[in-house]
């Protein structure tokens, strides 16, 4: 017989009944019915009931056991008293009685529980993560991260793209994070840096004519603590392909996605038309370029119906360039109450409040309600209750002003008006293409001119563009949202160095620069270059949406704390002055 | 159609002719013929015939394209005259009249050619990597390891393993070479450091309770600078299970690899019995740990046939304690000629020389030949080939000595006996498993006990063996050989506290040091251990050997040079002053 095992613990069936049998695992649960010992012995793959009572040579070694140490049992496979089986355990038919027994590993007294759904503190589970990860939810999230991204590989291939690795060891790429640096030890007082992302990488490997390339990539950013990322890593299924616009990315990735949320997604819809939608529509519709399309409202512009209207406010405003008035409609929402709440939202996040008007039913039918109603006037809340195609027991939100002010809180009384009248349908994963991002935005402050996103798209109109307006400047570059989040990110490169150059300048960087800063890539596309474009898409975010967690360290084996200490491993820590030396390096002491 | 390729440059057949098509690709080669240009159009996955005369509108544009410009290119499919089909690509019946070309990318003089077999100094190619990479034999090479790994995943996959990434920042792990270290920015003065192996995280997971693990594994070591391997990282197919013995990890991985070489080894044949050799027969027979077994020669133990005897060299040297004289027979190696040539092989190897005796035709039939021969009379010398099971036309060779001293030249001759007489089968792949390692070894200067391999392993006999002699001592650790090189290396682990304090009690290490330097595995071991064991194969190593290359560049993507530069992107590269402060570091100027 093995060693440690003729079965793991979820394989005994009652066709096993009178077997000698092997399983090795660990004490879930121990209990003393009056002189007979049962314990729920647990591997990866399930749990066994064993039992053991005075008559077994185990008996005296098996009471001394507690939770959480590792044994190996010999016994005899018995059917258990119909009205004493587990239905809810593949193995509940049966239980093991105990002859002998072996001790492999013993446990100290635990500082988490196993069993159970105690919560503990983040700092405890992440010292003792070896032991947090033996919780039913945690081998879950785990096995969910590995078949992700198991069938993600699977599907890429399938597609013909092949898993190229790019150097995590290599030079600073300054993509708009922080670098980790690496002082080099060969040449003193030089250093590398792990890269932010494979980004020149890729594109260098369609220089390299690989035609399409994809990585399930580490990627590392110095970051400031944030609860929903990690503060030194995370991966991205990363791919490019070469010779293609964007249509053939979307179409490329999109059965990709849309394949894992089906396969992962626990029976959730997942929506089968994914809408292309324009930077400048996400940000009037939805207040936010990651919108959610589980939520059916739309915003509209109502500016006409407040022009010259009774409303001093939203009148004067208008008189101001650039502003508008939006409206968030709320089907359902219509009771005072509601839009009082609502109302202290808005304030809450900052802003005066939110106008409104709600449809009751009145007198005669229906009426409009509610201050903004009575300073425009019957005929302009008639208008505008049409053009929002609302009825009785609905409601409309009013924000005003220039739309950066406001989109951003719009966005999220969207999200709150959505969840809290139940609108925002839960099963589903509804996602949307976002494109035609400006490539530049003007800093509100000093005015300068600099990339909005990605400083390596091609502008729509590419050469002739760059000669007009920057601000009017569109990218094929694009978004992935589902549900909320940003899922994916990419775009149709620009590989023509005289674009490439003349991009920069319009954003403030000279040939020079350019030259060093992204030398490798400019020098490359000095040598046949092809058309080509692709995308990154968070895998952590994708798992943390399919475990229904916020919190990444969930989705994670040994993730840092949120002050980027390894808590397990005690990283970081101290140098030796020896390795300081070797390096060529000191450490200023701190104050 | 589609805005680059209705078709790839190996699409196109004689069922084509006559149709519109649309290509993409790089000029490969460009001929005029009086003319009429012929240009070989290639893409990653062929090359297609182009072809335009002076009736194309496309000419002129055509003529001005030079070698690697990416262009594209609309025309129509036109069948080869017969005698010129090309039976060697598969569009060789078929080229494509050109009626309109775009190019898409222009390029400069070329720095290396991507047509033809020429070489290039390794400086110029790794800095125009795109340009080299575009070559036949590195997309084979690259298309390959991204081949490679992807059987692998699926291998493991099929035997129940499950792939989880583990920290690529994290703590220092002394696991005998030097690591790369990552400065702290939110802890000035602190440090992570990039893994060597994650071999503490693999068994962190096991006692997580995941029961069978692998990983494609980054790895990362600051070594001194060396042909065949890459001086900052390396890639290892990394596994461990639970549960399980020696033989259980033997069984899991050698049909992994040994499906991996039939898939990918050209029809070379692949051993399929894998001979398990113990440590101490291997330097016997092999003189090394990592024997090449397709060379049929077996060293052996030839002592006693020279204790006493007239060589007074090897009769004197066999006094001292621990001396030995071994054979090294070469059948088909009997002539004078190469008898000599070997002798002088050992002396450039800092050897006095090797004694030697060779079997020839004399007058009565066969004798042995040689200065030995003569020294120890005909009754030792015919006892020795005897033993040796050598004949006419067949040579032997000694070495005396302590054989820590001379057994890799050994080790050396025997591969180059084997070499020179055509003895080692070049079309196969021979796989040995070295097991027994011992787990002590005695620094020869010093005296003192260190670490023989790696400190993780569980001794054989466990407690009670690290009672007597350390040297005496074996661990559950083992290599497996292929070809002369070491392609795996791994052990069941010692998952005991007490087992691991006294093991490297025995090596020089006290309780603080476990305890500080592996304080995650020693403390993790506390909470209920399982036994488990694994396994790491070199990545690189098995592209390599599939690839028949031994310079490890020509099996990565964009390799380091060997003084740990990137020629392309320029790593390493000063850091700025602005990060060196934010880390709190000071650079220490150099002499």
């Amino acid at each position: 017989m093995h060693a440690y095992r003729s079965h793991t613990c979820a394989d005994l069936t009652a066709a096993n009944v009178g077997d000698t049998v092997r399983l090795s695992g660990w004490v879930h649960r121990i209990r003393d019915h009056g002189g007979v010992l049962f314990v729920d012995l647990r591997d990866h793959f399930g749990i066994t009931q064993v039992l053991c009572d005075g008559d077994s040579a185990a008996f005296a070694e098996l009471e001394t056991v507690r939770a959480e140490w590792c044994i190996r049992i010999d016994g005899t496979v018995k059917a258990r008293d119909p009205e004493l089986v587990n239905p809810k355990i593949p193995t509940g038919e049966v239980e093991v009685y105990v002859r002998e027994i072996e001790i492999l590993g013993r446990a100290n007294e635990l500082p988490l529980m196993v069993f159970g759904d105690q919560e503990y503190p983040e700092e405890t589970r992440l010292r003792y993560r070896y032991l947090d990860l033996r919780r039913e939810a945690m081998q879950r999230n785990m096995a969910l991260r590995s078949d992700v991204v198991a069938s993600i590989r699977r599907r890429m291939w399938d597609k013909g793209f092949r898993e190229y690795q790019t150097p995590i060891i290599t030079a600073s790429s300054p993509e708009g994070a922080r670098d980790f640096l690496v002082p080099s030890r060969l040449h003193p007082g030089k250093f590398y840096a792990l890269p932010q992302a494979p980004q020149q990488f890729k594109q260098l490997i369609m220089v390299s004519g690989f035609d399409k390339y994809f990585q399930i990539a580490p990627c590392f950013r110095d970051e400031d603590p944030r609860a929903d990322r990690s503060p030194t890593d995370f991966y991205q299924l990363d791919m490019e392909m070469s010779f293609v616009e964007q249509q053939d990315v979307f179409d490329t990735i999109q059965p990709v996605l849309a394949g894992i949320f089906e396969e992962f997604g626990g029976g959730k819809k997942v929506d089968q038309v994914w809408p292309q939608i324009s930077y400048a529509d996400a940000a009037l519709w939805y207040g936010t370029d990651k919108p959610d399309l589980r939520n059916p409202i739309k915003m509209q512009d109502c500016s006409e119906h407040f022009r010259g209207s009774g409303f001093a406010i939203f009148a004067k405003l208008l008189e101001q360039e650039g502003t508008q008035i939006r409206a968030i409609p709320a089907p359902g929402g219509g009771s005072r109450k509601f839009c009082d709440r609502m109302n202290a939202f808005a304030q809450k996040e900052g802003l005066p409040g939110m106008g409104y008007i709600f449809w009751r039913e009145g007198a005669d039918g229906m009426e409009a309600a509610g201050p903004l109603a009575k300073n425009i006037g019957p005929e302009r809340t008639e208008a505008i209750r049409q053009q929002l195609g609302l009825g009785q027991g609905d409601a409309a939100f009013f924000l005003g002003g220039k739309p950066k002010s406001f989109e951003r809180v719009a966005g999220k009384a969207r999200d709150v008006i959505g969840a809290e009248l139940n609108l925002t349908d839960q099963d589903r994963f509804a996602f949307a293409w976002i494109v035609d991002f400006p490539i530049y935005e003007k800093d509100e402050e000093t005015g300068e001119i600099d990339f909005e996103h990605n400083p390596f798209s091609m502008p729509q109109g590419g050469m002739e563009a760059l000669q007009g307006d920057p601000l009017a400047v569109r990218g094929y570059q694009y978004d992935l949202a589902c549900n909320g989040y940003e899922l994916v990110s990419g775009a149709i490169r620009n590989h023509k160095p005289e674009i490439m150059l003349k991009a920069f300048e319009l954003a403030g960087y000279g040939e020079d620069e350019v030259k060093s800063r992204f030398g490798a890539l400019y020098n490359a596309f000095h040598y046949g270059a092809p058309p080509h474009g692709g995308c990154a898409a968070g895998i952590d975010r994708i798992v943390m949406l399919l475990a229904e967690t916020s919190n990444i360290r969930e989705v994670i084996m040994f993730p840092m704390n949120q002050r980027a200490e390894d808590l397990m491993m005690q990283a970081p820590s101290d140098p030796t002055s020896d390795q300081l030396m070797e390096l060529g390096l000191r450490v200023i002491p701190q104050e």
